[in-house]
């Protein structure tokens, strides 16, 4: 029986020090948090006293209509009980309070997006004991404030708002600025106000009863697994709403009580750059959220740190270095036991350390990568587990440009460096306005004066993030690091109005829309666009690439269409280019000219004169190309778009074109308007612009054969071309061209004297090519190889143009319909069907037959996986996502060897 | 081993009254000529003795570069000694010559498609003979001319033209007019003339020896496979290039050799009406190819018709008593023999009656009924036979409108009621112009002096023909019958100028343009645009239509979106509506601009305002279908199409719009411009628009309900609507909608405390929805039923925009690309591929999916007979084209238990 089908399953795991029922392989059944509390609790490290409510009673709770089942309540008191036994307190004792942390804990990590509520099982009595028993009537009632303000936002739905202006009214009144200002004595008459606009809100007194503070606390925390803001970050991160959360209930303990408390979170490792050495920050006297929140800026943990940043504050090692001393072995312990590296949060009570989290680190890809290759090198992990270590996705951080270290820099204001990369864009003030600009395709940069999971949707549209508060696991830099994007946090200069839509650095103001530049590794902000340099391969990178190399199947070849992207190509590792795409030739402004007149031309005579323009060009790319890719394979598209592509739109530029091609306006809108089409994207392109200008192949062809022939001389290795066809539906199109080109090849072989040799394939980019892939690739003299057209073949397998989809698929993922968005990642069921029913067919006629994609999913590592499972040769992707490509398939391959 | 693979395998097949090495059944080796004279001499009946070359020949003739293969020599002079014997003279003997003629003839009829030579054998010396042995030294010498001419056309490729100018000038040197008036002199002059010129023209004389002619001819005769009418005409009827022709020589038998000659056409039944009578006409004194070319008016064969017709020539009845008895005997015989009506060629010289052909006779839609009804009362066929008898597609020709008898007709001339049916369209005059407005969608009439194989383009895009000249059999007659257009031939006052672009009529000038109108059933040419009315299904039709339904087991439903369309569907035997576009409804101009103010809404609260003033409208619409359907099935799909299509384009409209719904320019032009996408095809509509806007879901749900409850309620019957949503891709978008409809039925229910019943299916139209369709099918609460939209799965399948193919399919099909365009007949290895996968996957998850087609494919018995043997339950088509659907269910399930 699995536990998910048991009626009477476990509800509740206990834990604490030296003891747990649970561990870390379960958070599945406990969420991460809860799993990894049990299992330190297990390694006998020091964890207050706890338990966890699984994920199945979430499950319940949803399933019965936000009920909890009454199967919980026996198990949690006994829980409750257990908690106070080994604290030495009694929940809802007046005397001898035990107050508790009730948190969220998904099998995920979703940092900061469910609600969590500290010091519960406060009350107006026993809020007196505390403060006697602490000797501090302040602290005291700041804890309960705390948990009133928490709890009402938390269970009560009460905006918090009302607090604010409750207390900003308080300090007005009293003269005050700081919280540090109050009193406890102001406290409590706030706590007052608290309450009494708590009950005029909600109609009812806010709870006394510690029992039904608990239950509420409960059921609210599972109720944040569907708040807007998760829902959002498990869209993001393909996180099933099935998951559901954890509830962990654990005995609080009080980094605000004393001087000689504190709250911190820190890195095993440097989670920015992999570094061995012990990373964090901490607040005394504060609580965990304090740390988090980026109000007050928090010390760093080592006397080196301190240094380095010459921070005002002094290191945890200066002021508490026993805690210190215990922090760092835990770390040990933690490394050992996980083989990776950890981020945790702990706190010291009264010189007591006490580890409330930890869980695997996130950190940049830079970071990833060196953690991985150190590893190795440590012993702790084998080659293969630290390939499979890195998310291949999160290579694109170090393939970002940087900018050129000579360029003069216009500086406006430095912050913290909170995660690298470089990026330029215009400035905007909120989340929306970033989704705005971005549908339009605009590059924007957010800029906050600190930035909360609200605007984790404007983060996603942005190329770059800066704020002018919080330091670098502010919650800026920890999402920014997630997503690869380039951020510079805590620009304390930096003054923004977002409702005027200004911001200010001393004299200098800037705008929404002005351009700006942001260097994540440096912490810059540069005024205006810096010039950007393209990374390279070296140190760990190359090391971690090179045993990716040596595991993948898959080769991985690049789409380049001129010689500056062959040379990237190259650079990056491709092995071959997978797409040339001819047409991009053309669109540079010296040759677009003899690319209009053979559009607009109205015979052949006149089309074959264009092309003989045409000729020479074409040939000197494809001679350029096969040069720098020095005999590995090369697959040349023939020109493919609809024409009318080709023709300016705007009514000066036809004038212009007219006079230009001397041809009457007349005609030439004439002609412009029979290409126009209803449906471009399913009209007159690709292997039917062929077959009715039978001329266009025949020019292509020579240019590639005498290209070809030119270049084998030059470099003594045959260069075999792949002659790519675009769009082909039926074989029938593909015999056409192919005698087209095998009589051009025979023509040149004889003017020549040079014997000519190439390879003939397709796209499949419509259906149709797929299901009939058989027949297409059918000896004798079918196509040789195939290449799946992605792109096009998601739009025509969805029924959905790229160009239209954005709003529809916005919609579709806010109702959280797709685990990722089909353009990006593979359509596994629809258009992956598709793939494997091509290569099933296409294998079946012709064994030897090549397999390869150069859609842009070519460079995904969810699609590169699949393509891999499904048998493909090659994928093809731009040459800034090959080193993804390299270590996706290498992952692939490994994965598929654990199956 | 079979007969292809022989390499010595017998190339020519005997034949003589009374025996033969060939039967009727072999005409896939010998052609229908061919296999049917070998049928008619077994039979016994009068063949002038030959033997046929067969159609493997003419693949080896291809095969090696056109040359014909050694071993045939042998086999040739033997058969030509043979025919010698048999009819007492020898081939190539000056003083007993035997003259034979040439002809193709492919294993499909393709009348007057491939080239005949006459007369064969005739030279300088034998023409002597032949004028001395038939005592006529002009029909000699005439003989001799026109196989001069036909073989300088056929095989030296000298154009007629030559001869025509010739023959012209000598008539008018010598005052003549016709071409009676010259004398065997004068013919003698005129051959001198023409070898002269052939000469000139060739280099070398024209061939004296008679081996040569015939080897020229055959080859000659295979070479006319390949000419440029043959191939047009098999595209047009979809024969295989790789059929090939046979040739037949035959022993020549003269019409024209004396007053007791003729030559003439005859049908054993009325290919019109289908009546049991003797159907044809004759020439006397003529060669065969008279009849056919329509320069003479012939004249009929029996008195019945020549009195009903007021002929002015005798009848053969009349004339030829004898032969005219013969004839019907021969006619009993074959009617027996073949099981079908007959179409035959005969010549009688010297009043011996000659059959030079016999095949089953092209017939309209009409006549097929009527003979197929007759054979089975007369016990020739059986019923299923009856059934399998008739073309399916030939029953639109039924399902033309005909003239509102009472409607005033503006008359403009009479002609022969070549071809029934009625249609009104724009006079063009070539068969170019036609093409060119078929393709702006314009319907034309194409006015001819009289049509040759040269206008077959211009007549399959016409919907109508007249001609100036010519009779019942004359070229225009029998392509226009064979192609189900509705024809006048031989209107003979129409004098037509197709350089100035005009007819006359006696005062009356019409010019390109013009609208008339024909009516082929009583040969009327009348001005303008007459009043049509629609056909009803009785007599015959209603039998054969009758049997038909016993047999299928293909249910029919029709496309109908009105009450109009929905009685016109019942009357045409629909057993449901299987589609109806809720759309529709709405672009009458009483209602778009509620839909228009919907469409412009700029929030919810506007959108649910006009929605609920479209709602009574809707719901009337929908209680008029369910009331005219009486509890048959009605499916109806949800709003469908993008929404601009419901705005308008021209700026004008535009500001009139914005007027009337009280908005800005500047906002409904930004409303347009936001509808606006760059492939419709493949955007924001079906499903899509639901599930961004549910109010219209709700609404168009709600309008279903209470219709349903409305009519359940006046007729006691429960109306159980089938809601089909349109464009899903995701099982998820189905879920979306299914749950508000499910909402809309439970809220409608406990309004009105009626039950709702209802079925929830979706159209399968992307290929995504296609290879998913298990997913969307599956139980629970997945999809009850699936239609397949195959007008979209093919644009998307093909990645073809309907809208944009025109110009690519006709580049195609000129190739030979296609058996039949895809948007007719369904593309079977592409978009029926999915159709198996989607029937295959739905059903194993849902056992008692309903599934049915209602793209036009529905109408198309190729199609249909697809969707039979896919299983799919019914088909729908439009209302018109039900009778078709109905017979091709039966033929595809009889065809079913033949296999």
């Amino acid at each position: 029986m699995t536990r998910g089908s048991s009626a009477a399953a476990k509800g509740v795991y206990l834990f604490g020090t030296g003891t747990a029922e649970g561990d870390a392989d379960m958070s599945e059944l406990l969420g991460g948090k809860g799993a990894n509390l049990a299992e330190m609790a297990s390694l006998g490290l020091p964890v207050p006293p706890g338990f966890t409510i699984t994920t199945e009673v979430c499950a319940a709770y949803y399933a019965s209509d936000e009920k909890l089942p009454d199967s919980l309540k026996p198990e949690v008191l006994a829980a409750i009980d257990a908690i106070g036994k080994a604290a030495g307190r009694t929940f809802g004792d007046e005397d001898n309070p035990l107050l508790v942390a009730v948190r969220s804990g998904s099998r995920a990590s979703m940092p900061g997006m469910m609600d969590t509520i500290l010091n519960l099982g406060l009350n107006a009595r026993s809020v007196k004991t505390l403060a006697k028993k602490t000797g501090d009537e302040r602290f005291a009632y700041d804890s309960y404030r705390r948990f009133i303000e928490m709890y009402a936002d938390v269970v009560l739905n009460v905006d918090q708002g009302v607090f604010v202006d409750l207390l900003d009214n308080f300090k007005n009144l009293n003269g005050m600025s700081l919280d540090t200002d109050l009193t406890a004595e102001d406290w409590r008459e706030i706590i007052e106000d608290y309450q009494e606009a708590i009950e005029a809100e909600t109609g009812t007194p806010f709870p006394e009863d510690t029992s039904e503070q608990l239950w509420g606390a409960i059921a609210a925390v599972f109720g944040s697994w569907q708040n807007p803001r998760a829902i959002i970050y498990r869209r993001m991160h393909s996180i099933p709403d099935s998951w559901g959360t954890a509830v962990t209930v654990q005995a609080m303990v009080f980094g605000n009580m004393s001087e000689r408390s504190a709250t911190g979170v820190a890195f095993t490792r440097n989670p920015s750059t992999g570094e061995k050495e012990l990373y964090g920050e901490f607040l005394p006297k504060a609580q965990g959220e304090d740390v988090v929140a980026g109000i007050r800026t928090p010390q760093p943990l080592t006397e080196a740190a301190a240094e380095s940043s010459r921070s005002p504050g002094a290191s945890l090692e200066a002021l508490m270095p026993d805690a210190m001393r215990d922090l760092r072995r835990v770390f040990d312990r933690l490394e050992k036991r996980y083989r990776d590296m950890q981020d945790v949060e702990f706190t010291i009570e009264n010189g007591k350390l006490w580890m409330l989290q930890t869980r695997s680190a996130k950190r940049t890809a830079q970071a990833a990568i060196k953690v991985a290759v150190d590893f190795v090198k440590e012993g702790v992990l084998t080659m293969e587990e630290a390939l499979l270590s890195v998310d291949a996705q999160s290579l694109t951080q170090l393939l970002h440009p940087t900018i050129e270290p000579d360029a003069l820099r216009d500086l406006l204001v430095t912050g913290l460096p909170a995660s690298p990369g470089a990026a330029s864009g215009e400035i905007v003030f909120n989340a929306a306005e970033a989704e705005a600009l971005k549908v339009q395709g605009r590059q924007v940069i957010l800029v906050r004066t600190e930035t909360s999971p609200e605007d984790i949707h404007g983060m996603v549209s942005s190329v770059g993030i800066l704020t002018a508060r919080g330091g670098m696991t502010s919650h800026a830099a920890v999402v920014a690091r997630g997503m690869g994007l380039p951020c510079v946090a805590g620009a304390g200069q930096l003054r923004i109005d977002e409702e005027a839509g200004e911001m200010r650095v001393g004299q200098k103001r800037l705008v929404k829309g002005d351009i700006i530049t942001i260097d994540g590794a440096s912490g810059q902000v540069i005024n205006g666009r810096a010039p950007m340099r393209m990374p390279e391969l070296s140190g760990d990178f190359a090391t971690l690439i090179a045993w990716a190399d040596k595991v993948r199947r898959l080769k991985v070849r690049a789409n380049a269409d001129t010689p500056r992207d062959a040379l990237k190509a190259k650079t990056f590792g491709a092995e071959g280019i997978g797409l040339a795409r001819t047409e991009h030739m053309f669109f540079d402004s010296d040759r677009i000219l003899a690319m209009r007149e053979m559009v607009c031309a109205s015979d052949e005579p006149a089309r074959r004169a264009a092309l003989a323009r045409i000729l020479p060009m074409q040939r000197q790319d494809f001679v350029e190309l096969f040069e720098i890719m020095e005999g590995a394979p090369v697959t040349i598209r023939l020109l493919d778009p609809p024409l009318h592509e080709f023709l300016p739109r705007q009514p000066r530029e036809i004038e212009a074109l007219a006079k230009a091609l001397g041809i009457t306006l007349e005609k030439l809108t004439a002609r412009i308007a029979e290409l126009t089409e209803f449906n471009p994207m399913l009209g007159f392109r690709g292997c039917r612009l062929h077959i009715r200008y039978p001329e266009i192949t025949e020019v292509q062809a020579r240019a590639i054969f005498e290209a070809a022939i030119i270049v084998s001389k030059k470099t003594g290795k045959t260069v075999v071309p792949e002659i790519m066809i675009p769009l082909v539906a039926w074989r029938q199109e593909f015999d056409i061209l192919a005698v087209i080109i095998k009589g051009m090849a025979e023509a040149v072989q004889q003017e020549t004297g040079s014997k000519v040799e190439y390879q003939l394939g397709t796209m499949i980019e419509v259906p149709r090519s797929a299901l009939c892939a058989g027949e297409i690739a059918a000896e004798p003299n079918g196509a040789e190889f195939f290449s799946f057209g992605t792109n096009d073949l998601t739009q025509t397998t969805l029924g959905l143009s790229r160009d239209d989809a954005a709003p529809i698929l916005a919609n579709y993922a806010g109702r959280g319909m797709f685990e990722a968005e089909p353009f990006i990642t593979l359509d596994h069921d629809g258009v992956g069907e598709l793939v494997r029913i091509a290569m099933e067919r296409g294998r079946r006629w012709n064994r030897a037959l090549k397999v390869g994609i150069c859609g842009e999913h070519g460079g995904d590592p969810a699609s590169i996986a699949f393509f891999d499972r499904a048998g493909l040769d090659y994928v093809s992707c731009s040459p800034f996502r090959l080193p993804v490509a390299r270590l996706a398939a290498a992952q692939s391959a490994l994965r598929g060897k654990m199956r």
